[in-house]
């Protein structure tokens, strides 16, 4: 390696002066994507021309420029600060976050190892003791942070899978713990049943409980699915609930289901990927009432909290419990037993090399107080109740059911002409095109309804009339074609 | 959410004054590290005392300044930039990666789906085809990228479990398959054990290979594995060597367990977290030498490509294989059939938001060229061959094996009044103690050995030589003292 290449490529001089400029380039893109000058939200390119604009080989000499390449990046990008960016639960990230999560890429204390990553190994204890008060746990409770709601879900999962066989399925196999079953809400995330898949149990194991028209759990129905289980010779261990569902931001009846598992010796998951932080408001933490009975529950920061992905915590009301997910020594690594390592995260966590996670979410913790992040989550579910009213008051318009969360289901009514779901995804299709605004579309019983998930603060109800403004425009546009 | 905060905390000019300083700050940091005053490497904080620095509480209202703030955790962190770093593999990332990393942080465009990021798909595509072509794969190969090796392994085995069996294990449960059998080198990474053990097999069907001398697979005593393990009735459907392994950078002879797994009928997983980056070398590629026979092979970035943690490539011989990790259909996030939808990565990849982990390597690639990689990795490579040698040479060290890679295990001499394994960790903690350098130890049959991996880029062989200083200072403190 010469000498002179590599005193380029670490100079802090060139780092400084490349870092300063971008640094004006995001505060540009800030700027034009939330300002009354915003550009397009996304770029309406297929994956074919994406690929097609992206085609220069990696060659073994340079050949880009720095700052022109990363125009182009976020020129090619979707614009979540932008207003009219009412799609996937993805946070737009609070500049101070991402300025954080800057200093720990350049630092790369990749934990999980307290050897590997001091600090951020504190401020994830912070991070899982905050939340675990929010969430209403006693002293005993605990958990990691890791990387997304997929591999959260999967962790806590694995956890029930150990403490609640008799059998060590760990060193045994899953099959030693009998059939291994696990009961879900039919609204589930597809990451609940791609874990038991992945878990060895079978996802013909997964026993799908049935919803009312409300998205919610039908709880009356948790018995009669458990017989039917057991009858079957299935061995039934946890039933995953929503708070909220991904489709419709539906909560479960925790409190009921809870009551359920009590009373079965079954342990309680619940999915609170998105709808965890309701725990901040005072007047939507009813939504959770019960939560703080459940075995485990997953909460991804990178969703409601305004920070960049990925952070998702894995709480425990038994604290201990979070130790099972992985039953194994790794001796090499650590010098203790497990459970005498607490600030060894590995021992919890699928990751060993671990992101500096917390520092994302810590920092803006600290310098806006969690009362920022409470009044912004009151504000986004106050929004979608406002959104829901404007829908509910048009004729044209037809809302699938009364939004709890910050994520509203509507469709424009048909004339009776053409197909409803048809015509749904043909609207969907002509909105990202316009690239004016960007929302998503999702399946409710064999229906296709549009979806908004309300996540940009910036947002107003100001931006929602237009959106439903230029539903009614394409929308004409699709029935005149026909 | 009063208006007023809200536009406080997205201002882009607040934005912009903010990430100017924690640049400077940052560029400061580069210089502080790398420079002849360099600071210490890391601070000798036990994980309690580090808990109390850091045991302000979350308040409501904001309680920090940020500059303040981010100046305690640079302070409190590792410093990877400094040659003195010579411990764990995770790499002192390229400015310029973290740069690109910021970018990604900001966008927050979080695939794996094409429309929640559309540029990140692309890059992973490009860096994926690059990857199969330095590996020597054929047109079949393909890939994808995901959260770290641990995750990576249990991807890969994931497909490996249901293309090898005849039953479909993913539906069906892990028992479907019969008694499923992993044989693994006894000195693979502990990740690959928890992958069978998160898989439902059973740790207890993770059948160790003898190693020899030098930490390969003992390749003749493969058969009488497979045969011993049969008998006892387990299915082995995979084999899982190292290029390299994690302890002493030793690389199995994978053309050798090549011709076996095709003579058998089994899957040829290689573990490459840290040793696939070889490849980029004519010098060293040899090492890997029949790797394009390996069914499925791990790789991470975040090790020797110098960019922050976390990207790992997942690449398959038969790229098709790569939609069986996780066999299922996820209607509602997808239209069309899993393979039909390549740029849909949720597919296959265990998460479904997914950081923008493509940009911080495609742009280091596009800005310094792979060539500069290449050259990286000899340098590393050859300076631990030359710190072997001087280990070699010194009557008070001891060599614990020939290095292959950038990783050198070695031992102060006892003059044989002290245990000697004893004796290292007292060295160890001593030089930890000192701030002055870090590495690690690790346990080779039974003894311990102090542990270097030459991963930062500014280490000079001069550097090494003042490490060995320290222990002998070190050493006779011990020895005095005992």
């Amino acid at each position: 390696m010469n000498d002179n290449e590599l005193k380029k490529a670490f100079d802090p001089e060139a780092f400084r002066a490349d870092a300063h400029a971008v640094v004006d380039m995001l505060a540009d893109y800030l700027e034009r994507s939330a300002g009354a000058d915003r550009r397009r939200v996304l770029p309406a390119f297929s994956p074919d021309e994406m690929a097609r604009r992206w085609d220069a080989p990696i060659s073994a000499e340079a050949s880009e420029e720095l700052l022109p390449l990363l125009t182009r990046v976020i020129e090619d990008s979707h614009h979540l600060h932008s207003p009219h960016y009412v799609g996937h639960q993805v946070s737009a990230p609070l500049p101070v976050s991402a300025v954080a999560d800057f200093v720990g890429s350049l630092l790369n204390n990749a934990s999980a190892v307290y050897d590997m990553g001091p600090v951020n190994v504190i401020h994830e204890r912070r991070i899982v003791e905050w939340m675990c008060g929010l969430l209403g746990y006693g002293p005993d409770a605990g958990g990691i942070l890791t990387s997304g709601g997929t591999l959260g879900n999967l962790t806590a999962l694995l956890a029930a899978r150990q403490v609640m066989t008799e059998a060590d399925v760990w060193s045994g196999g899953a099959a030693a713990g009998g059939e291994l079953a696990v009961m879900v809400s039919e609204q589930c995330h597809y990451s609940v049943r791609r874990a038991v898949g992945v878990m060895g149990l079978g996802t013909d194991n997964v026993i799908e409980v049935p919803t009312g028209p409300d998205f919610k759990i039908d709880t009356a129905t948790l018995a009669g699915c458990l017989k039917t289980a057991e009858e079957r010779g299935k061995r039934v261990f946890a039933v995953a609930a929503n708070a909220c569902s991904t489709a419709t931001g539906t909560y479960d009846d925790l409190a009921a289901i809870a009551d359920f598992c009590e009373a079965h010796g079954l342990w309680l998951h619940v999915d609170g990927a998105h709808g965890a932080s309701a725990a901040l408001s005072p007047r939507y933490r009813a939504l959770l009432a019960g939560v703080h009975r459940a075995d485990s529950i997953v909460w991804d920061a990178h969703k409601m909290l305004l920070v960049p992905a990925l952070i998702t915590a894995v709480i425990f009301r038994n604290g201990s419990d979070s130790y099972r997910s992985f039953a194994q020594q790794a001796s090499y690594l650590f010098e203790k037993a497990s459970e005498d390592e607490w600030y060894n995260y590995a021992h919890r966590t699928m990751e060993c090399t671990k992101t500096m996670m917390g520092l994302k979410l810590y920092v803006p913790l600290m310098v806006h107080g969690s009362g920022f992040f409470a009044r912004y989550v009151e504000t986004m579910y106050d929004l979608a109740h406002d959104f829901a009213a404007r829908i509910r008051s048009s004729a044209d318009f037809e809302l699938a059911v009364e939004p709890e969360a910050n994520i509203v289901c509507f469709r424009f009514a048909s004339s009776g002409a053409e197909d409803p779901s048809a015509l749904q995804k043909k609207i969907r299709t002509r909105v990202l095109d316009s690239e004016d605004f960007y929302l998503v579309q999702t399946d409710l019983g064999g229906d296709t309804y549009l979806r908004c998930t309300l996540i940009n603060p910036l947002t107003t109800i100001e931006h929602l009339e237009e959106l439903l403004e230029l539903i009614r425009a394409v929308a004409s546009e699709v029935v005149a074609s026909a």
